[in-house]
């Protein structure tokens, strides 16, 4: 439990200090600038006095209890700090000094050593090298930090392991005008972790929505954990960084070289119902729209216009991101006929005109609330100076406030004159945006919430008819070997002791065998070289397609045998599939995370444009149904213009078995099916690899 | 000339009032209340006085000249209002009023009779159903609209038809604390035009940079015309809306299908040198670094940060726009490690640690100033409470004005406590943005700019060796039959009379005269229906591929002959070439511009993607060759992974003939090679279809 960490009723600052560029000065001054409402005690041997409080030469010479202490003291010092701190019975320390183990070995030292000697005494550390916490319940105001954003109270709570952008989120919520519940940035995060916090502001009543800032996960499956129990309760907004860095080394197969850097947050995000975000300013600026208003049950818009261009703007916008603007049932229009101007157009958006007055917003947004074609209203309101625009925001106040459907607004106005436009905008809750796509994208982002929350979720399917015991050995016999990447004849049991349909084969040493097992399995049939160390057959000219006859195989291998003069050169010989579009399905490894599984239309597609779909293990059912239907091209597996359709059943079938496959044999580093070969009614998978470790 | 709407010496304010919330009211306050420094006259019959200053019953009854007049009464008392005004010498008038063109066929005739009075005296209209113009010269200040903004003086010029988004446009940039010059927003735009308001702004030396919102144009090629002529010399921002709405009629082409609404807009903006832009917010923080900054002689950045987490945003946001952050030369690198801290980041980017003091920042700018592989720096400056954070941003001032390589800045802090910092960072002319993505845009926008002034420049090619009369006559001949698609031999005889590359042919009415045919093109060949009605000939069985020998093209035939019943069939023989990657090349008639050029890789690219390039003609050799580039999946052409390429400068050539034939025959309304089959070393078309109107 956090309890003391966010609401601490005596704070101590090791390291408080007169100077006025130093840490310790600066935590001090915050918590009295914030009118912290407990006893702060500022710890320095060498100073009577800080920021007019007395000063303490340790803290065990404070007689209160303290239920929190600031370190910012050097890093050395840091141990026996804490020994000092234990002793005195404290429980939670923020270490804002840097110099651990962001610095090298050496800081990790002393990292390790501060963090060993807090366990002794139960004490959980902040930090190191963190800013802290702030609480702005009006009844505590804890500024234990040394940022400079004061927020207002309110009902968004911020976690960001990165104080640069955790400080950058606080003065963006702040600069909108919208309140703050918590605020913690844990640096090194030595002990206390992000699910840890995550779990307590998930419960904590007066957090209505939480952003979250991650870079990478020490320990992915607690905060998987954490997250799916928090997401359950209320919103999450996060935004994963790094997307682009270089560096993400070549893989041996498709799938690792596609994933990219960070992909798995993303996909940690999705699967455990955080909302994805990739720019600062549209996460906190639906913030604001998450704080006050309810969530759409749909993705229908009514609009409210008083001008044309930003209405205009805003509905490519709306588009873009895949919202509707419907056009209204009768009833609701002949009610807009009787109660706007005549020259108003009554459709949707509707154009109130510049000149409409209170009565007609009124009648107007009443009209939308009670429209069931309808399940949120964006309203375009630019403050003409020929209207009473303070009843105007009155009424847009009250139907607000009733919350019956999420409304966002593109206020245009010139704030310092509107004030008391402005003021009725706030007190109704009314998330007010100074640009329509800024208005846009925070419906949208509402939208895209409830579309998270209802998606269909199905149990994850256990196959009983997989031969795990079969797949297993065939793995362990590679591995005696010393074989990182499975022979032919190995994959295409391996797959087949799991249900997935492959290409009838058999493994030949030499040109007679390959005949009489091409005999057995029926013409035109496929040679495929295989060696252990052949990664790249087709280039190798170890690949031979459609031949018709013996003859023919037994010329194939000649030609191979040339080629490829490695000793333990083998012969596959399978089922020739010609047509049918190709299908990649594959899956790799991730660190604490089980497997990646990839889906993507085979050819130019995944080559060039990338056009994959990514999920982690374990895919249910509707995650591989959704990875089928997100991918660009998906009509291409659905049928259009003539062209028919594949059967999807089967490689959403496909997934699931894979995804069991790896997570019941996790020696699996990285698998592709490359290709599946795909028909109206069948599908076969012809190629595939497998590598393990 | 202009000089008189944008300069007046004096203004009458035609229908000025006493009544709050009204037009001519709201405007006579503005005039005031931004310290117009002429004579105001309010002119109304029935008030001896409006805010203050005496009332006149007439603009006849001033003494005094009036260069501008705005007029704010019912549209119907319009046109003698005009008569007035012309009489009284005045020689130009803004109509404010709404009731025109807008409203219908009434308000239509209202307008053309009011533009006809104007005509007889010289008088010029600006509007109707408009807000004004806006002057901040500080000898002037002529707040001439009746919006609510009240802008600084500065650089900026904006021009908008719509006023909404002109209002939108002026609040973003007077909230950003830049500047503005003039400001103009001409509604139904009956006379003065946007392209005249373009030239007024191209020839004013205080406007350095203008911004453009466009949703149409009555007049592109003037505007055209206008738009190159100005964006030679300064920088345009321009913006269009209208993407994704709904109703681009289907049309009988790919090349008008794929076109979509409003693209017309984009290919004027990207050919005559207007900066195209798709977000407000963008437009105007990209207008804040133009108004400021020097323009990057190339995409790569300098970063110097002094937090960790929004220097990885930034980096993300600057590589997704195509910028590099390369590394350092060893002479920067060494200096780097001399002058900053230790503990110090000397890579790009170059973390100075948030300690970092005014020296240091200094050093790390003085030195990406002078590194020659640095085109311009991009800079986060977060506030940290323990740094003297003024005299840190007075040298970024300093190197700012100087003006060596452009500088953006993501400023992080709380503005109302750093009004110090903030007030530097001014006076430096840096472009400070709250977000990491933004600065990053708006860096990225300098860069898209210097990329579209350096775009290689080629003469459009006049190919010499085509026969203009023959395709003249053709298309006179199908005319002359009432026929809107060109028969099948008549496409390709006219494609074959300017130089585009077909598969042989020859048309033939009976099944022995196609097998004489198919004997003389050479076999494998394909017989393809041909009837005047005949659009979907595959749809109808009108296609057969590969036919090898007479028989087979007479059982084709004969099978045709069975689908379609139409009087005037026939039959193509055409020589058959396997194998190769198809191409589409399209044109498309645009009204008053021209046509527009289509470029994309056919199959499932062009029909599922829409992966395809628009130009306008005349197409030059550059652009042609930026149409190839500019597709997704350009390495198809240019050849990737062991995949053979295809004859680019053969497919430039094409693009440019055909440009030059829609130019010379401008009755072609649509028109698609589809497929141009292509090879290493060989173009040819093998299905076209041509409409004219």
């Amino acid at each position: 439990m956090l309890d003391k960490l966010f609401n601490p009723r005596s704070v101590a600052v090791i390291g408080a200090s007169q100077k006025a560029l130093s840490i310790g000065n600066v935590i001090t001054k915050n918590l009295l600038k914030y009118s912290y409402k407990g006893p702060i005690y500022p710890i320095n041997p060498k100073a009577d006095e800080v920021c007019g409080l007395k000063c303490y030469p340790s803290v065990g010479a404070v007689t209160g209890d303290i239920d929190l202490a600031h370190i910012s003291i050097p890093a050395k010092f840091t141990p026996d700090a804490i020994d000092e701190c234990g002793k005195k019975g404290i429980k939670f320390v923020i270490i804002n000094s840097a110099g651990f183990k962001e610095i090298g070995d050496a800081g990790l030292a002393i990292e390790n050593e501060t963090l060993q000697r807090a366990r002794q005494y139960g004490l959980r550390i902040f930090g190191p090298n963190c800013q802290g916490i702030i609480n702005t319940d009006p009844q505590l105001r804890a500024y234990c930090d040394f940022t400079f954003t004061y927020p207002e109270e309110g009902h968004v709570s911020i976690v960001a392991q990165s104080g640069g952008v955790g400080a950058l989120y606080m003065q963006a919520i702040h600069d909108l005008g919208v309140g703050m519940r918590f605020y913690a940035s844990n640096g090194n995060a030595c002990d206390i972790s992000i699910p840890e916090i995550l779990r307590y502001y998930g419960d904590d009543e007066k957090t209505r929505v939480i952003i979250l800032y991650a870079e990478g996960f020490a320990d992915p499956g607690d905060f998987m954990d954490a997250a799916r129990e928090v997401a359950a309760k209320k919103p999450i907004l996060g935004m994963r960084s790094g997307r682009t860095a270089a560096g993400a080394k070549a893989a041996a197969s498709h799938t690792g070289g596609l994933a990219g850097v960070g992909l798995s947050t993303e996909l940690i995000f999705k699967k455990t119902g955080i909302l994805a975000f990739r720019d600062v300013e549209e996460m906190c600026q639906a913030a604001m729209a998450f704080a006050t208003q309810p969530i759409p049950k749909g993705n229908r818009v009514g609009m409210i216009t008083d001008t044309g261009g930003p209405a205009v703007i805003a509905t490519d916008e709306l588009c873009d991101a895949g919202l509707e603007i419907p056009p209204l049932s009768e009833k609701t229009t002949a009610l807009l006929k009787e109660k706007l101007f005549p020259e108003a157009s009554v459709r949707n958006p509707v154009d109130v005109l510049a000149t409409a007055a209170a009565p007609h917003y009124r009648a107007a947004l009443d009209v939308l609330m009670d429209e069931p074609g309808i399940d949120s209203v964006y309203i375009n309101f630019v403050t003409p100076p020929f209207v009473d625009t303070e009843s105007v925001a009155k009424e847009m106040a009250e139907v607000s406030n009733k919350r019956i459907k999420p409304i966002v607004c593109n206020y245009m106005t010139d704030k310092p004159q509107w004030t008391g436009t402005t003021a009725y905008m706030k007190e109704g809750g009314i998330p007010c945006y100074d640009y329509p796509e800024m208005a846009a994208k925070a419906l949208a982002a509402l939208t895209r919430y409830n579309a998270l929350k209802s998606r269909p979720k199905t149990a994850v399917t256990v196959f009983s008819d997989v031969d795990r015991a079969r797949a297993a050995e065939i793995i362990q016999q590679a591995r005696n070997t010393d074989r990182k990447m499975l022979a032919a004849d190995d994959v295409y049991a391996l797959l087949g002791s799991y249900g997935i349909p492959v290409a009838s084969c058999r493994m030949a040493r030499d040109a007679d065998k390959a005949a009489a097992e091409a005999e057995k399995i029926g013409f035109p049939v496929v040679i495929k070289a295989d060696a252990a160390d052949l990664v790249h057959k087709t280039d190798a000219g170890g690949v031979a397609l459609n031949l018709n006859d013996a003859a023919a195989v037994r010329k194939a291998i000649a030609a191979m045998k040339k080629n490829i003069t490695t000793p333990d050169l083998q012969f596959l010989v399978q089922q020739y599939l010609p047509g049918g579009r190709e299908i990649i399905i594959g899956a790799k490894k991730e660190r604490s995370l089980g497997h990646m599984i990839m889906f993507g239309i085979g050819g130019v597609l995944v080559e060039l444009l990338k056009d994959v779909a990514f999920e982690l293990t374990p895919v249910t059912a509707a995650e591989a149904e959704a990875m089928l239907r997100s991918v660009k091209t998906y009509p291409i597996l659905a049928g259009y213009r003539g062209h028919k359709g594949v059967d999807q059943a089967q490689l959403i079938t496909i997934i699931q078995r894979i995804s069991q496959l790896v997570t019941d044999l996790p020696m699996i580093r990285e698998m592709d099916l490359n290709p599946i070969v795909t028909f109206e009614d069948r599908v076969v998978a012809v190629d595939a690899r497998i590598i393990i470790s």
